[in-house]
């Protein structure tokens, strides 16, 4: 199986990060291919950084989808899932998404811990859109961005183990979602410090696109989802024009 | 005051349309100014072009909101709206938004009509998103596609002032909402002949966009609609770059 | 635009300086005009009161509103509301709806400050009844009675300030409104404190009655906010007789 | 025991059939006392009257439960109910809210039965108050005014029933609610043509009442439910003006 | 009248304690008829026991049930209650969801008591399953396993106070329930302290199941409280088998 | 891996159907063990089977999951699913549930087909119970048995293709969740025939519990999936006693 992770963000450093911890979830016989937004912010951590990667997803999904047979959104606010999964004959997976209801599937209600005071509205929205606000028991925001440089990160380690800890305390978490792609990989690390399932997003992405694949539905003819009528559009990628069939293409 | 509505939509006969009922909406002292993406599709129809919309309408508002005072965002999956509020010092509507806003105060349930199945489930997604799922009577879905021609549409029309009864008949609908930016200036056309009042988000957003910029709330400085610090983007528009202080611009 | 500013309370100095605020909300060519309820509490402030003030409303509005062109229901309960949107043919607004609603406009979620332990309830309540629960990041009670004094209110300033950063800092509050008729004016002279919008209901309400009033759709001739058929009641004001067709009228 | 049961409506007739049914319902050593509205709808059939009596209920009981041991409200829109509860240290019960918190305790979902469309949202404005939309099965409403008639209603008897089966049939209720106060009696005399329990809400009330006197909890002191502190209210019924502890008693 | 109040768990001793307390809620004229699980947990307090239990339950009501008019489910997690109601053609009632359903009528929102941090995830499943959610102030849960020791639990008694108090403080509960068959009796003793109704789940069962059986609603025959049609199960109590017309009985 | 499957009917016909559905679904190195119930219904179809299908499971899980990887609950109401959950060290997936999480990541929302009106109630509840509810198009019932029969059913077939053809017709159904045991296999012959994905419940599930087995996330050792401390028993499966720890063991 080939699998596309897809990183809106424009930092090949990051792909490689997300490359590497999805390759470390995938089955033996997937090969993971990565590829880096070529457009837009850095690392997606506004609004309009989001908006522009909406479209970014779309360019890199319509370019590179082709061979692949399922497809990971490696960006934590779900860049571009749903417009990628209508354009795609695969399916598409975000990592929030993903995170969220493979934690529903180990029981109980759900903790969250966002990085930044700035984006936790952002997975507010997304737990609202996915219609799982029941599930969640509680949030916690950090404000270190210490998971971006390299080394180690004792302080954060323990920052992180602090609030999962209190969700599980305070608001009876049975499970905890640390959000954000750059904390691929984390919550394998602190597992053993945190008394219930710490929930790494990429890692039940990358599962859960592979499990898709296998399950093999068709992509549907009507709805939200189906495959679009020619359409047209103008000064877009030849790729994006080629995958909606339009004219300009 | 100075509105600028931005038709993420490529078309710029949509734009007239769009400029002239909001012309019409608009206060007499309020001048407006209407422009029209410069990529992506002729007229928004899937989630693809939506998304690519969303990055379409970032670029607009960085480019020609400077000096305004107020935003409307004129496609009616409020395409980019929560990007375009967090970028601009200035108040920002939508135009789904503000129908069902304003229809909440007209008082009851609320009926919404909107056109094609496939766009149906993105109608529903603003609705859960906004958090008014309670606050909607019924929907209706029509698969005319006549609105987009020039001329009378009496069969139209008809069709949907029976849907509109309908919502009011069996779903207690109090107001109705006709969805679609196309749709601007047939709810007053319609009026007379549905026993609710027939909400137009055009209007409303154009009133509201007022309404906001005379309220004079000032910018957040925290959370998700605060300016960005500086951000680092790489091959986007120099208006853009500006808005969100990159080095790249 | 003659707009009519209904105060249930029995008290023309709370009249008075709604009526103040009403004036400074409205738009040039507004005509205000304040009437204080005639039986019933001096201020609102328990359930029994609000149910009396709820006829008081209809009677205010039956006797007054003849000759204008929308209505501001100026408690902050917003007693009455639904009556008056029924038996009306202009619009009505609430100070607390139309700040919700308002609110909403500005984006994300809203803390919501509230005078009284006593009636924090009264107010979860309107939210429920607007189904805006969703919307709500979180509350804050104060029981200080100073608001109603005259003179400065530093300490009451000092402590509204730190409750609205607090529903910013720990709930993720992105607007912040303080309930309250009493409290009209008070955001306006805040809001440098507070990072996010503070939102003053009556200012609101007196501008989206404006909107209503221009926007001008038809009383609805089927539901709940229909002109009823004429009606029989007993020993009510001549004003409330005539306005539901009594023949005791 | 005592129970007062109150009929904000100004009909003795409607009093006196709900005295009746009441005494059905009530315990043998259960006195019914039935007071009517002195001022106000001879029957509450819309949002203004609905407001007039929430005064008028406040006045009936200040007036009248003194010496009783809870209090009914016989209005199906529960009319006055949460004001009559703060203001008394007896138990209150709506028949609408008692209705269907009897109903979840026999399990499944409920269907609603209404007269009127006009009335309907403020059944479903009940519903949202009490929390229990998620316990709604469907709702019907019919049309006809046959049961404010004397004799049979052979017509309407097959109305009722038709509805009530077609809830169960088609929206899978498990018991069906038909409201409106006068209707007590009739579940009982339909209860054999219909397959699922039909209930009344003013039975429910009765026992739900009588429960609660025997119950015996006592006034909270805190809260919006608490005995109010001395208020002060002008130009109100001297009962009401005592019950408050208002000066001008 | 003769009350079935069944206990899942194998402790005579606590169903002597329930059976006493039952007997001191119910009326004059009530027999109370205490069973006692024959396997499983001595106290269900995983969700294994309860699973175990909800099967013992309806073993039990199967052989007890016959000669009673109504049934109290004696464990407070409503155990095997959904499963008694179908079975039986008299009404039954849990002691949590009658707790929670009272308490709805004593007006507000209810603060929630529970024992072990283990179990708090069953209460808030069942307010869940029965569509309570919204009525719901806020959760405290307590250690302390001196309950079911023996003497008097002055340090419990202070802990359960101070929690009840702080739900009404800081989460604006109205009424607190306190959870747990071994809290029968409980809120009685320590009413004096708190400001607010404090709620015995068993107290109100026993009365609801009263007031139920005195209803007289006759046994649904469609949906999934009817009565089965004859099954074939194995293995399972000759009372069981009975119940459910089983050939193998 | 090895896959427990749990049949809590007492029918080896139907574990052998399910468990050849299994072994289609599941990955080449995977070996299932099908257990079948050793008391209870032949077929779970009522809630007092359930309830007794809750102990059966858990019974069978003590005994057979030891030497297993992970574990699917092969009766559709996820019978026992959560006590499971709870005593097991390895992953357990309930068929609905699974169905139903991995739906959603297909995008847009659900319509579900239950057999028989009187269970469609049971699986509302597990909608409710897993918090999915706005997740929810629709639903459709159907009452035929056909599906317990042997040979060809194509009345049947042709049935399910017009209910969930209407769900997604009329109700916008993005995907269709068969529900029932006695599905399993049906959907994968039926899909060509229906215009977006069909749901196999069991399909999903013994994908997900080889997902989740493959995660690795381990036990919680806090809430309420910890596994319990000792705890007494009475009468039960040595295996059960030994599993819970009971010195009854």
């Amino acid at each position: 199986m080939r699998l596309l992770v897809v990183n809106a963000n424009t930092s090949e450093i990051v792909t490689e990060k997300v490359a590497a911890q999805a390759r470390a979830s995938a089955s033996p016989g997937t090969e993971v291919v990565a590829v880096t937004g070529r457009f837009g912010a850095r690392v997606i951590g506004t609004r309009a950084e989001h908006a522009i990667g909406e479209h970014s997803t779309v360019a890199l999904v319509a370019e590179h989808a082709g061979a692949c047979d399922a497809v990971v959104i490696a960006v934590s606010y779900d860049t571009g899932l749903r417009a990628a999964r209508e354009l795609l004959n695969v399916p598409v997976v975000g990592m929030t998404e993903a995170g969220l209801l493979t934690a529903c599937m180990l029981g109980g209600r759900i903790g969250v811990v966002t990085f930044g005071r700035r984006v936790r509205p952002l997975y507010e929205e997304l737990v609202t859109a996915y219609g799982l606000a029941a599930r969640i028991a509680g949030w916690r925001t950090l404000e270190s961005t210490a998971a971006y440089q390299r080394g180690a990160h004792d302080a954060l380690d323990n920052e992180l183990v602090e609030v999962a800890r209190d969700l599980v305390e305070r608001d009876s978490a049975e499970t905890v979602l640390l959000t954000g792609a750059v904390m691929a990989g984390v919550p394998t690390r602190l597992q053993a410090r945190v008394p219930v399932p710490l929930i790494d997003g990429l890692d039940c992405a990358v599962r859960q696109a592979e499990l898709l694949a296998r399950l093999g539905k068709p992509k549907p003819s009507i709805g939200s989802y189906a495959a679009p009528a020619p359409r047209e559009l103008i000064a877009v990628d030849t790729a994006i024009a080629r995958a909606l069939g339009s004219p300009t293409a």
